[in-house]
């Protein structure tokens, strides 16, 4: 569910590898997939796959996994829609961004079938059905409720056969916590000055925000038993020294207009932090300039 | 000394009562207000005065007061350019917003001579020499490190004559804390997200913001032992509430590619906050956010 870049590289790729795969989002979406087939070229070569597509999960029938890529913001009407997708048996798997997926995932489904998901790879979509693989990454999935199956190792298994390396993890909050603290250190702060990352670590008392809203953050995942498996405050800057040039996604999300995904980056941080009593000013704070932001765009646009 | 839309406010009303005032600025400013005048529209009438000008202080010699009205950033090199014009019962005051202005000026002169004053009238600069006087304000003037003498009443009055009315407070750092305090809460909140001071209170995110935002400040300020005079949080919204249409001064400082003058209002707080160890961490990543914002606005320039 979803073909933004991240769900047709997963979806064509395993397409490719003779898993039985259908494509789901609404229907200008899936009618372009459907007239030129998915076209991903890249680092991984060209590619052009004949995958099936609908707009109406019914019309699939109940399956082995579900996959969701959606926005974080969108992850709770995927779940509903999923529901004809859904039987006694069926793995739902949220390969996203984010803090919180799997909980609203868990409301509405039970903890038993839930897979979390976290990949490094980097895709642009051009257009609906065309993507360019820009960076090979890893992808690491776990249960977030229960120790894995070997079920779980054979979906690690699928994906790594069709070209998009897979590990398993008994510690998936860990991985998932991890990338969301260093998401929080820099994505807000890019959105709300328009400077790409390298920019940001030229001005110190930026630098210093960025430590500062990852700390609290850090705070935040320690009260909840969070076992982080590298220091985030050196990762953020390692991480935005290396994509020094890019500007992060967020502050693409604000220059195209679109929502950005702020209430599951440091929304979700103050939200846990308001909850279990660890004091979050800053992650308020930097939720709600971005929030700001959002409504400036929305009527400009 | 500065002649932008408040200084050559004061000054033109203080010439045109026959005050015996001289305008202070860079070469091509006082170039054009000797050649054109000062005029002045707006709610006060129309007025077309002839002013004395020069941007050689040198040339103006030792006078009676010194009336600085510049941006907060420039008011050390501007204390430093009036030397010429200071002797031994001179005055030096200084209009303007901002915390810590008179603690640079008395580093360099010393505290006795200094007076602080805060103005609420409105005016804008339509280009050197051209005022719309906006707003009917008050003015409230007082010595920050003595009491005040019958002199400072005498200023008051000569103020007060030339159409501007003018008070005297034994409490200027209360007064001064309290228009610092307020915009703290709405400027850098405008300048982030490009919205209207009304617009900000329609975000509730952002309405907890400003409360924080000022509260933090209140905290300072007591630690100094400022007494304010009004709830400076209640006092920030009446003031949003009141300028829902307008876009606030740091916001449209940063539209124009112009420094602002962040650095004294939420760096100020937040300095003086470390100094005494208040936490300010709200006002500390907001000053971070705007150094930011500025840095993007002038490489774009």
């Amino acid at each position: 569910m979803g073909s933004g870049s991240m769900g047709s590289l997963f979806g064509g790729f395993l397409a490719e590898s003779e898993v039985d795969v259908t494509l789901i989002d609404r229907k200008p979406i899936v009618d372009a997939i459907k007239r030129y087939g998915l076209q991903i070229t890249g680092i991984s070569g060209d590619h052009h796959i004949r995958v099936k597509t609908t707009h109406k999960p019914s019309e699939v029938g109940v399956v082995d996994l579900v996959l969701i890529i959606v926005k974080a913001y969108d992850t709770e009407q995927a779940v509903i829609d999923a529901d004809p997708l859904i039987g006694k048996n069926t793995w739902v798997m949220f390969l996203q961004n984010g803090l919180g997926n799997e909980e609203i995932a868990a409301r509405i489904i039970g903890k038993e079938r839930v897979i979390r998901g976290v990949t490094t790879n980097g895709a642009i979509l051009e257009k609906p059905g065309k993507i360019i693989h820009t960076g090979a990454g890893e992808t690491i999935i776990g249960r977030c409720y229960e120790v894995n199956t070997p079920e779980v190792d054979n979906i690690a298994r699928m994906f790594s056969e069709s070209g998009l390396p897979t590990s398993v993890t008994e510690n998936i909050s860990g991985v998932v916590w991890g990338k969301a603290l260093v998401n929080a250190g820099i994505n807000p702060l890019g959105a709300l000055t328009g400077l790409k990352n390298g920019e940001l670590l030229e001005i110190p008392e930026i630098v210093v925000s960025m430590k500062e809203l990852v700390l609290e953050g850090m705070k935040v995942a320690e009260k909840l038993g969070i076992n982080l498996l590298f220091d985030p405050v050196e990762k953020t800057f390692e991480v935005a020294r290396e994509t020094a040039q890019n500007k992060n996604s967020m502050l693409q999300d604000i220059e195209r207009g679109k929502r950005t995904e702020i209430d599951f980056i440091n929304g979700a941080i103050s939200r846990y932090g308001k909850k279990h009593s660890v004091p979050t000013p800053m992650n308020e704070l930097i939720t709600a300039l971005v929030k700001g932001l959002e409504k400036r765009m929305t009527k400009n646009s």
